[in-house]
């Protein structure tokens, strides 16, 4: 059984997820009656927030732009990143060319050549947690209302 | 590139990672004006429901008490399984022994045994959907309205 993690070896791991995965899991909250939606979506990681994008016509987008808080699971079920973030809608004409071509780069995916509407949503973290197993439960916070704790 | 599965291998992959996995991705909706949550549970499938248990104080157990309704993702971000349901909360004292100790021996954790009060839910999926890339994005509905389709 491995030590705990200390916290920056937490944020070098997690920076690092952030850097190379590709997928994460978005949950947004239900608008108009309708129940919680959690979803695969790939991601581009700047160094200061996570670019998404799906369907303008889709339930993510639709709650999104109802309610712009979000929450990403970044990583397995027992090496997890746990984002809260802030979503900011990002229409596609408003993406810079460079960014778009990073993301299309990363995810092998480009909203932008696509003929239904898409979206963009650059998710600001607020607060991050990570943890492996239960013996890291103590000290994952690594990131709180939007700082990165010492 | 694999072909495409048919949805009787659908089904079949989608059964052997109930039975066979731990951990699932499970997400509620905030109560209260909080935020969407999802966090990582284990669970115990029984061919018709899967059983989960957290901390009666979490955001999870407060979520469900006040809205049942609930999205579990199994699997990898690209071999995922999604499933909504609906939670029905177990008391530890209303759960059987055999089956108290059969999510236990599955997960390795035991609430029955912890100091802290926990709740277990049992939820029972109505909406199953299934795949893995784009190219299997139709044909992904398994179970609707709790019914598994032929």
């Amino acid at each position: 059984m491995p030590m705990p993690r200390t916290r920056p070896e937490r944020k070098k791991d997690t920076l690092l997820r952030l850097e190379n995965d590709v997928d994460a899991w978005v949950a947004t909250a239900g608008v108009d009656g309708e129940g919680p939606c959690m979803v695969p979506l790939s991601f581009l990681w700047d160094g200061e927030t996570l670019l998404i994008s799906t369907a303008a016509a889709s339930p993510t987008a639709r709650n999104l732009l109802a309610d712009p808080r979000v929450r990403i699971g970044v990583g397995l079920t027992r090496d997890v990143v746990l984002i809260d973030g802030t979503a900011q809608t990002v229409r596609p004409g408003e993406l810079s060319q460079e960014t778009g071509d990073a993301f299309a780069a990363k995810t092998g995916f480009d909203p932008r050549t696509l003929s239904s509407p898409y979206l963009y949503f650059r998710v600001r973290p607020v607060w991050v947690r990570a943890w492996r197993e239960e013996d890291e439960l103590a000290g994952r916070d690594l990131m709180r209302e939007g700082r990165w704790l010492d």
